[in-house]
């Protein structure tokens, strides 16, 4: 990864796979259609919802390692994206968030009854999604997933408001909460496509070491980022009690006087939120943060190396750029 | 079904399956081993929480019209008592109720956000033990089972408040939101077993009247019972917003000065509570609303009439009275 170059755009990186992305938009914008009337405004306004389509993506490109008519990756991307429209409904009640990609929250509209039962629906959705596949080892693959990420979430909000996580409970937490779904979007794409076996383990490396990355990357713009870019004033993690990698960092390198036990103590959370970010923008945290990621990115390409040098590899190595210089 | 008899006890009704029930008993309370230390607690809260296995015990029955060797059933069985504790976590928190089966509601004690995530880890799980059966069949009508509760659930909650629900509403939204559940735990069982489709097909009609009369049972009983047998005060639903057959009979009956319609637009709620449980009670409405949950029973009853009668047979009849009759 070459600091200096341009990161490759989502729409050059999606290419090769124009037409599928598409087919994964329609099949989303379709279940609105399928779902029972009381339902359809709710899952039409998460089919419209946008987002990158980056876990489709990686679906889809994993499928291109052995021939096949690519319908069932379709099929698996469209799933994959549900299931992670389903979890955002349900973290935005958890976490009483308002806006979610510039639109208002589900939980915020209708409440959080509401985006209870919905994210149900969703989860239960794209589970129906998987069941057309026909592919047994896939759809318990995708139940996994579901329960890993609850049991991610679920550490997160066990251990707000604590400073004692080691960087191993750290790791395994976003391994769960975001890996796992990087993972089956990339194994099952590689599954369903009939490849052999070392080629689906290969995939299974990327994609749990690109999620690592992905979510490292999130927490890194949370203290990083502009308020335009993040669309919510950055250090919305600390105020939540999450601590990540920057926040861990600055707590190992500053013991005395430190922000985030203050804050996490909600001791002046606001002026002590301010302080974390100054002290984490002015120190070498967050280039020592992108250093971590980058080391996962590293690991995904090497995962993939032994794979034949085709534009879907290219796509995949791109996406690992992607992912570490993304700003939103 | 005579009403001077007394009602058949589930031990009773149980006896042909107590083995089997035992093995449920044993995987349930299993998975607080297999689960994530984070999760292990809350696991253990829900495995022991008692409740009356109605569904495994109708999936084991079920079971029990072709030879087989029983394994599967008893999987099922647990998948369908976890969906079944899964969508109690989330109601309870979507009802913000503090009390279930005598015991503290997960969102009373770790807060709603617990509740959810909590509820998605148990929806996952059962769906994990689901895969566990290998027949993709069964799979897909499970999470069609989860996506029709949720559409159920959700259907009660818009339609909250509102007195201009029909008959054929009412029969809508119950058949997903209970009668559902109990048709998965029904046709599972006789798939699973091997059994040939018109058994399957009979036992899917058994399945979906049983759940419509359970339900309906439940709604007579927010009026009839006593705060004892209920665990809290009657006329809940009402509270909750919720038209119940007995409360739409009471509309329909009773058009001037209803107490129903005053409650629903909030005026006097305590007063108007109760009332309408008085009218209900000191009226044909109880006596009428159980003629309908009786005619589901027999429609369950003739579901099965062809079947060989054999033991197990008998006690999904039993089961049926017990359903007609029971206090709680």
């Amino acid at each position: 990864m070459d600091l200096a170059q341009t990161p490759p755009t989502l729409e050059a990186i999606y290419t090769p796979i124009q037409a599928e992305l598409a087919l994964v938009e329609t099949r989303l914008r379709a279940l609105a259609g399928q779902a029972d009337p009381a339902m359809k405004p709710l899952v039409e306004y998460i089919a419209s919802g946008g987002g990158k389509r980056v876990r489709p993506a990686v679906t889809i490109l994993a499928s291109r390692f052995h021939p096949n008519d690519g319908s069932l990756a379709v099929t698996m991307g469209a799933a994959v994206e549900l299931l992670h429209a389903a979890s955002l409904v349900h973290d935005d009640s958890v976490d009483n968030a308002s806006v979610r990609r510039g639109l208002a929250t589900v939980s915020s509209l209708w409440g959080d009854g509401v985006a209870v039962l919905l994210g149900d629906y969703l989860f239960a959705t794209s589970a129906v999604l998987v069941c057309e596949t026909g592919n047994i080892r896939v759809v318990r693959r995708f139940a996994d997933t579901i329960r890993e990420i609850a049991t991610g979430e679920l550490m997160e909000s066990f251990g707000a408001f604590q400073t004692t996580h080691t960087m191993e409970e750290y790791a395994h937490r976003i391994s769960l909460k975001t890996g796992s779904l990087f993972r089956t979007a990339a194994e099952c794409g590689a599954i369903l496509s009939g490849a052999p076996e070392p080629v689906v383990q290969a995939l299974v490396e990327y994609g749990n070491a690109l999620g690592m990355a992905f979510q490292i990357v999130d927490d890194i713009l949370d203290f990083e980022g502009t308020e335009a870019e993040l669309g919510k004033p950055a250090g919305h993690d600390l105020l939540q009690g999450t601590l990540t990698l920057p926040a861990m960092l600055l707590l190992e390198r500053y013991p005395q006087d430190n922000p985030v036990v203050k804050l996490f103590q909600r001791e002046d959370m606001e002026a002590n939120r301010e302080r974390a970010i100054d002290m984490v923008r002015n120190s070498e945290i967050i280039y020592d943060s992108y250093a971590v990621a980058r080391r996962y990115l590293d690991t995904a390409a090497a995962a993939i190396s032994a794979l034949p040098d085709t534009a879907e590899r290219r796509s995949l190595l791109d996406l690992l750029d992607y992912a570490g210089e993304r700003r939103v």
